[in-house]
């Protein structure tokens, strides 16, 4: 089973990251880019019966920082 | 307009970042995991009037290396 795990930073948690990108798709000509936040994503081949509680625990003990990030687990096939 | 850029490293480029994931959620007892792959994920906000021309050149240019990573742009709302 193929699983996409998304990891942000919550809301209000600074991104110098992001700010970085925003400045420069500006200095580079692009205009009208809001915020952007950068993230990371993970993409894992795990045994089909791998228990959604098991998915969690991966990701709080391993994948985030629930301090300061969220993660979102998405299903592919 | 949301749009969300997904970067990965393209088949067959080595991702040790990946590896040390994949060993990791072996060490804390999480079986039956397979590969994992590392990637980054970028929320933008643009405006609406934004071609899609502009958004790929935005990846080209700036958010992805193109020469070991694919990139895939997703709209939300």
């Amino acid at each position: 089973m193929k699983l996409r795990i998304v990891v942000t930073l919550k809301p209000g948690v600074l991104d110098p990251q992001g700010k970085a990108i925003e400045h420069a798709l500006g200095s580079l000509g692009f205009g009208g880019v809001g915020e952007v936040r950068a993230g990371k994503i993970f993409e894992l081949d795990v045994a089909d019966d791998t228990s959604d509680a098991a998915i969690d625990e991966m990701c709080r003990k391993l994948l985030a920082n629930t301090v300061i990030e969220n993660y979102r687990i998405e299903r592919a096939a």
